[in-house]
């Protein structure tokens, strides 16, 4: 039986960093230097965080991070693959990231995809996310993906991958 | 720690039953006998069960189950409650879902939400649900909760609840 891979959204497969820094140009013309932001949360490193992350289309429009397609195809080869996003604590965010998986990963079936609430209850083999709330709780292979605000953590028991194909090398694919 | 109970929506917490009885009456002149149905599924039971399930509203508007309110109320005094249901089938249940939640059970927070996607890689100890294909996946004690497909069922390792005050019997609560 294949292992199971639980992979999160956000930070992950969704690069929400570029989406932030390009709409706090745009929008508030503020230009935000990637390097200035590690090791703090989001909430801190983005002045318009909570207007930003609660406009129609955030997640809708939110560019794919790179190497995530090809990274995601290659692990569904091997492993059973399962997308889960924490989503319930902006419930317009539901129905747009639906729509981003079906556009930008077709090959992840509505069977596969997971709309959370607490992560806590996911049960599986493997876990790339980028926050350690999540992958403290989880009984199972542990695979943080870096982004600025972790990129500072080193946790016992939690591997990183930097980019999709660190993950994939991790991996075996 | 609290043991977790993962609860089903549709046929446990919602009573899509008598929402398609009604529906099928209102909207195309059809009287369904609930004692005629016994047995079948849904999609055989209701001669528009397609069309019904993917109108608007189908799911914001579902009555709730007898009971329902009161039970989960006492559960939560005593357990940890999960709300999990099958949502991205229907993407446009997602978000009727979560506002018919927090209509109906403004107790059961975000974080006590799943919506997805196949349940078997949910974990917890007890699992309320009226599908087998559910509850067969799962790693803990099982409890159907009566509805007319499955009222014939009978398997080694499930339990039967025919109503909510049963499934608070069941629970010690």
């Amino acid at each position: 039986m294949r292992k199971r891979v639980i992979v999160d959204m956000d930070g992950v497969l969704a690069d929400v960093y570029r989406h932030f820094i390009l709409l706090e140009r745009e929008r508030y013309g503020i230009v935000i230097d990637p390097g200035r932001i590690e090791g703090v949360s989001e909430e801190e490193a983005f002045p318009h965080f909570t207007r930003i992350v609660n406009s129609g289309g955030f997640f809708r429009h939110a560019p794919v991070m790179a190497g995530a397609v090809e990274g995601l195809r290659r692990l569904e080869a091997l492993y059973d693959v399962r997308v889960v996003s924490s989503a319930t604590e902006f419930p317009a965010s539901l129905r747009e990231k639906y729509d981003w998986l079906r556009e930008h990963f077709p090959f992840i079936s509505w069977r596969r995809m997971t709309f959370g609430g607490s992560k806590d209850l996911i049960c599986g083999d493997i876990m790339i996310d980028d926050h350690t709330f999540n992958l403290r709780e989880f009984h199972g292979r542990k695979i943080i993906f870096t982004q600025p605000h972790n990129i500072n953590i080193q946790e016992p028991g939690i591997e990183r991958a930097g980019s999709w194909p660190e993950v994939t090398d991790l991996l075996g694919c």
